[in-house]
């Protein structure tokens, strides 16, 4: 994030806070910083989980990028975006029978299945509607690099088959009708920092392959090694090295690509390309001192971003907090700095350094591009879905209005009760 | 939630999982063995943050509840459901001007103010209106009693004016132009399961405010005394005795409404209320057994009830969850239920035993009317919030549906870029 505070202060003036304020230059430079480390072959697939919104979609989508989705809503916005079929792969522990219809109606490039049961569903389905499904077998491995703070492989998860039985039942996967395999996906970590974890992975799953081509002599036409590359959110944390990442996974790829040229190589990548390309914006509304602490309070907590309060973590940490309404010169204080909701938990900056704050000033989460709003419980208390706003080409684009009290409402369903049996008793 | 498994099937069956379905008697019942324990001097508001959907809200107005709420769109669904502004009281660390001005002129029973800072923007809000806007004084308690997992008082929070300078300086309040200060409001902890706790609490917030009374020489017309009753949601947790309740409150509040008799007495309750009123169900998409354990993949976890899958907790224990779609002398087996979510702590039954589960079964996982689907994050991998369905007089009644996908997408913008500057690089 790295466009000037009046063009952010600006931004939220007319738009109202809470909101996520987007950089679409640095969007597409980490995009590209990713792609450029990558040899021509490997295909980057961006993990809409991550966040959906489908115009920032469709810039990554304009500048390359393949999309990775987890439900139909995520397809249908991929492909609004722009994406064509052959360039979605479609994961998820749990597919809907609509969704997996859905899906091998479009023919998209590969529905990752995730169990024996869902390759059966899968062929039922394709059987019935008279097409051949594409679709990789995901595969839970044995084996995890060190690094990741939540590793996927090697313990029992909802992911994918075990490695072993997958290794040993590929030819009856490969023999089931109506389902063309394309290959194999696999996932290993998350948020991982060190270039050497990725390509250990990366190793790990291409010789995974190669066991399996080479036992059923078979040369697919899809490898997806996960990805997992992370954005240091904390002190002590360092950025990803990408030249060293670069040295290593180009020579891997580039050799894994001479052996097998028909085989598409997809990497997916969310948090490293969107993660440091969004801010969260949110306005102080109350000031107090409580038992000798200083709270400032904003209308954006955990209901916005609840990797920022630090949701699920044993030791909370805080993201990097900066008030942008406060002069250069200002003084700085400790403050806890909370959101709006009735909980004491509900705090995204505990003992935090910061420029005086005053009733009415914003301050700026960085590092929120990834996992913000969709990850956060947006309708506790009613306050609803923050804006989005997008800073492309020197404007500001709204890419998502802040929920209205209306939109809230409108959603439920007021029932006419048989008022004379109402009252019991 | 006592509705039979047929009922619930039939109508999970017509309205799609996951869902939330509500048992309106339940509901009713509660309420009134709430109401039911106290003398009439004290009014009972229903807390909104707990659960916000709208007909449940007008079941509850139907039978004589008052509301309690959190923002503005809380209180625009208090209205809906039936709620006078009389019998609306408005909480929360931070309110916006908006929704500030909105409250004072519904002429809402009080706004509870959170600082003094916001004690002055109301006085300025109601000069500029033209309105003298009702209001009662939240307080930081020096005391908090045990038997709360969250005790809020004697301690630094975002909530409410600390006891010692809020007794200080209450002929201040008392004194703000444009404003009636109605009387004070505490809330102390939240889930207690022994009555004696209630009683504590309450106790101490009736003499907090006859110090205030007397230092001021002031009879007050408001007095919120909180609430936090609880459930039991584990083993070895024992729902609050309603009798000792009764027993220990009755006299307590008769006394002060005697020497009191023109200040209304109020409780908040919501969980205890609701609770046991609501359950989710979930339909099972994929069964696998993976390293040793067996997972049932369901269509709702984290994102639809992050309560039920101990998200912010240290140690994860299970809510009550049954196969209601086996058959009575199935079989039962050990295991891993999890949600749809590509994160491996998506689980919202650790080890459990259930009747044999096969694809399309639905799980019901029970004491899940409070803190369900407007605590949880809905959109992830923008699945979308669950359907709500309330069984009430023998009929099943939609009172939500299920996001769409066009309902998610229609919220976003796609920006039309201009192309020909698209591509950096």
């Amino acid at each position: 994030m790295k466009k000037n505070k009046s063009a952010i202060l600006s931004a939220v003036r007319q738009f109202g806070t809470p909101s996520y304020i987007y950089d679409g230059e640095q969007l597409i430079k980490n995009y590209k910083n990713l792609k450029n480390a990558l040899p021509d072959c490997v295909d980057v697939f961006y993990a809409l989980k991550v966040n959906p919104n489908v115009s920032l979609v469709k810039l990554l989508r304009s500048n390359g990028a393949c999309t990775e989705v987890c439900s139909i809503t995520e397809m249908e916005i991929a492909l609004k975006a722009g994406s064509t079929p052959q360039d979605i792969v479609y994961l998820g522990p749990c597919k809907k029978d609509y969704e997996l219809k859905r899906a091998i109606s479009l023919n998209i490039f590969a529905i990752v299945i995730e169990s024996e049961i869902e390759l059966k569903r899968v062929s039922a389905f394709a059987k019935e509607m008279g097409i051949v499904a594409n679709v990789a077998i995901r595969i839970n491995p044995d084996f995890s690099a060190e690094g990741s703070p939540w590793k996927m492989g090697g313990r029992p998860t909802h992911f994918g088959i075990e490695e072993k039985q997958a290794i040993q039942n590929f030819g009856k996967y490969l023999d089931t009708p109506d389902i063309h395999i394309r290959g194999i996906h696999v996932y290993n970590g998350t948020n991982i920092l060190e270039a050497k974890s990725v390509f250990e992975n990366t190793k790990y799953i291409l010789e995974l392959y190669e066991t399996i081509a080479q036992k059923y002599n078979h040369e697919f036409t899809m490898i997806d090694v996960g990805g997992g590359m992370g954005i240091p959110y904390f002190q002590n944390q360092e950025e990803l090295d990408i030249l060293e990442f670069k040295n290593l996974m180009v020579p891997l790829f580039t050799d894994f690509n001479k052996k097998y040229p028909k085989t598409r190589i997809i990497m997916e990548s969310g948090r490293f390309i969107i993660g440091t390309s969004g801010c969260m914006a949110v306005e102080v509304n109350n000031i107090k001192v409580n038992h000798g602490k200083t709270f400032a309070v904003t209308d954006g907590g955990t209901n916005c971003h609840s990797a920022a309060a630090g949701s699920g973590r044993v030791v909370k940490r805080n993201f990097p907090i900066e008030n942008i309404s406060a002069s250069e010169n200002a003084l700085e204080y400790k403050y806890q700095v909370s959101g709006p909701l009735c909980s004491p938990d509900d705090i995204i900056g505990r003992n935090i350094e910061l420029k005086e704050i005053k009733v009415e000033d914003i301050l700026l989460v960085k590092l929120s591009g990834a996992y913000g709003p969709t990850s956060s419980p947006v309708l506790f208390h009613s306050h609803g879905y923050p804006s989005e706003i997008l800073l492309y080409q020197g404007e500001a684009h709204l890419i998502r209005a802040k929920d209205t009290a209306e939109d809230i409402i409108d959603k439920q369903i007021v029932i006419d009760f048989k008022q004379n049996e109402l009252i019991l008793n």
